[in-house]
């Protein structure tokens, strides 16, 4: 068995397995009473607190433990927005952040705020030009992940916060996916991280509001984690979250160095040992133990079943797999291919053997599924001059490969117009004339959600 | 050593324990994903669903968890009252509510909403009459606890319950205190409930939400948990949660008997060991293992540090012990004595050796508390007919320690007035009257927070 989805959730680390059990012995009382259970809880509390800001580098006065990730972006942004009414109400975020965050700025437009979305290179980078620009006077808070969760790019942390600070604009860095590998440098204002992301327990995040960044914490009042934590501290959880951030710092560069060794190794054979997959992702600014790709022609979660019964357990961005029946929003602002998507992301530890037998296994597991969906082969020099394909009612992959299947039947230069209602469509048929060397001209939309797109043979003309 | 508190936290049950053990290599995995790891964490989580939901009398899609009782509070009160806006913006509350449940209703009222507090008799009960008149047409939602966190009171909430449906007005249950001991009765709505308290591990709550009732989560969207829990499932935690809850249930019918027993010892030697002791709570419809007195012309922390010298812990709602120097809320509404209050919770298992060592241990550490502070005796036939006191800048119990003193120096019908500036003679000035068998005659605020008050030696004339 190889779980090799460490970016959805990473087996506890035996650091925190042992602080979790020392933990439960001495610190399940009440932090706040005077009694001598309520020291020791206090005291490990306390350290625990020292202990994750040193590693988040930040004062232990500017950090609470919250109960999730999640629940720190969604404090993090609640807060800093409500105490910058006064200043506007205009929120700033990259288009792919992870949902948490762009689920927060959903509820703040909802609520009357307004929202600029920056877009991503075709690398998933966000530009930090366009990140400054989209600063307003009125901008309450600017919000960008230090890394990117489905892709591994990492995004211009520095660059923004120095834009943000040059603008008087706060800067919240939701670092879930890579705080396992260091602080995130630069001068950001907020930043929320996910204890079981990096080998900790679930039930722990942290957030940090760095002294002088005004915050205003939402809800109903509490008095624990300075009012902005509500509810009982989890206090095994988090001395355990707080012990495992310094085992896994402990190693991490050399794990670090390992890990990319092996992802380097995917991202360099891949594309040798199975047709039609685009590696996806910047190849150089990445976390070093994450790596996506997409292949063409084949369903994510045909692919996923395949890879599980071979005994590896990776993620997909692609459309079928989730429950909203749409492709990942990264993959689409990234403007890549969504079907047949993969991301692996490798826990620390995970030997070279078990990359190998992935390489080995995959090749096998994305033949059969294009097998049984009849992808189409390289494209047959075609004399037609144009050609319409109806994908009504066909579901991502169908689309792309009734697409691949005509394109060669034209001419080079002749023009495909496929008609789909599935809206995946929008996302893979322009990434997939960009892959492979077509033009997309253009979507035209018709009666009940069938949209036409127009695809000409070979590049611009 | 013995831990008297657990209406705090309790230690956690060794069912917990090795629950806990199982499932932090069982469910660490994301339970949304396809994979082995992640069907497994949600086999894990559905049972868990299944065992809680079975503990609180309802269906498991009615049951989600949250990371604490808090946040189950907060979630429930927020979501039922977004979901009947239209309805209207009062909501119902009794006086002896945990700080979660007041907190969310002045969180509401802060929003534009009005609150309504129904009072509580001198047993901590509150009235179900009462409870009733206070449901108007534009009530959106009651609150009441199923028993009281600081005095153990039973509360009538089936009662409230069948007012509520009366009135199609929903019912939420902070029932935190009582899961343990059984399911709470009536057609209550909603529900909430905390692991912690019961011997499960920090960082799990329940909410219920009974099929029809309309409920609408706020905060930003997130899919876990019906979405009414945002941020990664807590597995480990949950199992544990649900697991040590059946085990409680299991042995709840028994100890119930037995800590009923040791408490009724504590309820009838306390007041013969130690003079001037008030015994709070409801004698018949209580928890049965919760016990809080008051000892007059005593200040809460010492009798908390003598407590703690002596191998007990346990806790207090006296102003002197908590962060906001203002005594409990739950003893104001009361009407009781505030000073020297001490709550003794005791845990699963407890000894009668523990309670009967308890017993031997408290006069002593009274009586030292007492002779510091120079606690009068009973009081001299005095014949002055009226004694002024100028109490200010003395903090409890100085102030009722004063008017002591100063009551043996009148006739009886003669008049004590007391001038203090401490918040808390508000509270335990009448109380001690009551307590006493003198007349309470009222209070005169006069300049920066100075308040005179005056008292009649002996019953009303």
């Amino acid at each position: 068995m190889s779980y090799f989805d460490v970016a959805s959730a990473a087996p506890l680390h035996p650091v925190a397995r042992q602080a979790l059990h020392a933990a439960l012995d001495e610190g399940w009382a009440d932090p706040s009473r005077l009694y001598r259970e309520g020291r020791r809880a206090r005291m490990l509390l306390d350290a625990a607190r020292e202990t994750a800001a040193e590693a988040v580098g930040c004062r232990a006065d500017e950090l609470v433990f919250t109960p999730s990730g999640t629940a720190s972006v969604h404090t993090a942004v609640a807060g800093a927005l409500a105490a910058r009414r006064r200043v506007g109400q205009h929120v700033v975020v990259s288009a792919v952040e992870h949902s948490a965050v762009l689920h927060s700025a959903a509820a703040h437009e909802r609520h009357g705020g307004s929202v600029s979305e920056v877009g991503v290179e075709r690398s998933g980078a966000v530009p930090a030009g366009a990140f400054r620009e989209a600063l307003r006077a009125d901008t309450a808070l600017a919000c960008l992940q230090s890394a990117n969760h489905e892709v591994g790019t990492v995004q211009p942390v520095e660059e923004a916060a120095d834009a943000c600070r040059a603008a008087g604009v706060p800067l919240f860095v939701d670092a879930a996916q890579s705080l396992a590998w260091g602080p995130v440098p630069g001068a950001w204002s907020l930043l929320a991280g996910s204890a079981h992301k990096w080998g900790g327990p679930a039930g722990v995040g942290l957030l940090a509001v760095r002294k002088g960044v005004r915050f205003a914490p939402q809800g109903p009042g509490d008095e624990r984690e300075s009012g902005r934590a509500p509810g009982f501290e989890n206090i095994p959880g988090i001395v355990a979250a707080a012990a495992s951030l310094r085992a896994v710092r402990a190693e991490a560069a050399a794990e670090a160095a390992r890990l990319r060794g092996l992802t380097d190794l995917l991202r360099a054979r891949l594309p040798r040992l199975v047709p039609d997959v685009e590696v996806v992702g910047d190849p150089v600014r990445r976390l070093p133990h994450l790596l996506t790709f997409s292949c063409l022609y084949v369903d994510g979660e045909s692919l996923l079943h395949g890879l599980d019964r071979a005994g590896f357990s990776v993620s997909s961005g692609s459309s079928c797999t989730s429950s909203t029946l749409t492709p990942s929003h990264v993959l689409r602002a990234m403007g890549v291919v969504s079907e047949g998507n993969v991301r692996v992301s490798l826990p620390l530890g995970t030997p070279e053997s078990e990359v190998e037998r992935f390489l080995d296994v995959l090749p096998g597991v994305v033949r059969e599924v294009r097998d049984r969906l009849g992808a189409p082969a390289a494209p047959a020099p075609g004399d037609a001059d144009a050609v319409t394909v109806d994908a009504l009612g066909l579901t991502c992959p169908q689309p792309v490969i009734e697409l691949a299947r005509a394109i060669g039947r034209v001419r080079a230069g002749g023009t495909v117009t496929v008609t789909a209602d599935d809206e995946v469509a929008a996302v893979d048929i322009p990434a997939w004339c960009f892959t492979q060397g077509h033009t997309y001209l253009g979507a035209v939309p018709g009666a009940d959600g069938a949209v036409s797109y127009r695809v000409r043979r070979g590049g611009a003309a």
